[in-house]
């Protein structure tokens, strides 16, 4: 069955000093990122796709923008992202640890 | 959009020390569970569902059980549960902060 230690999971790199490791069963998908290059200086860029995403902020803090709207959000808090729906980040703290899940898998992070 | 910032978030009791509060969007479901009544001297009772679940050890240290398989997991670990297999899980410490993720959505959640 599915336990995914995480001192045993590959992580791969998603840009500088930033990482993450996944687990997914058929229509989900459960990535942890770890960002570890803030605080940044302005919002990454934009990007959106057609999965529906919910997100949970396990450490750190950051601003979370979503279409035209924007909060700062820290440990404990939760975001929803519709499909389609442009969104990014603004790392407040040096480092962020996020839950980000997925319907349907995000088949771009598979290889 | 939808920001869930946990300290305006009402919680649910579920039991003798657990709460949970919750998020969603159209098929996605996030569930953050804080038990606080481990460590517990047994595993809970078995469930159920014909949801796929993934979930997330924030905090504290636990058996899972799913199927007839066992692992003891801590923060930063993950797993996965496929449709109708039955499992549970026991509290090796005093916190256990679990988020939980489903797809569909757990309608049974929702008032």
């Amino acid at each position: 069955m599915g336990f995914i230690k995480h001192e045993k999971e590959p992580r791969e790199s998603i840009g500088e000093r930033r990482e993450r490791y996944l687990g997914h069963t058929d229509k989900l998908m459960m990535v942890i990122i770890d960002f570890d290059d803030g605080p940044t200086s302005e919002p990454d860029p934009p990007h959106s796709h057609p999965h529906e995403q919910m997100s949970y902020v396990v450490s750190g803090e950051l601003i979370v923008y979503i279409g035209d709207d924007q909060e700062q959000l820290g440990p404990g808090d939760m975001f929803t992202v519709p499909p389609d729906v442009p969104h990014t980040v603004q790392l407040l703290s040096e480092h962020v640890r996020l839950v980000d899940c997925f319907t349907p898998l995000r088949e771009d992070f598979l290889k």
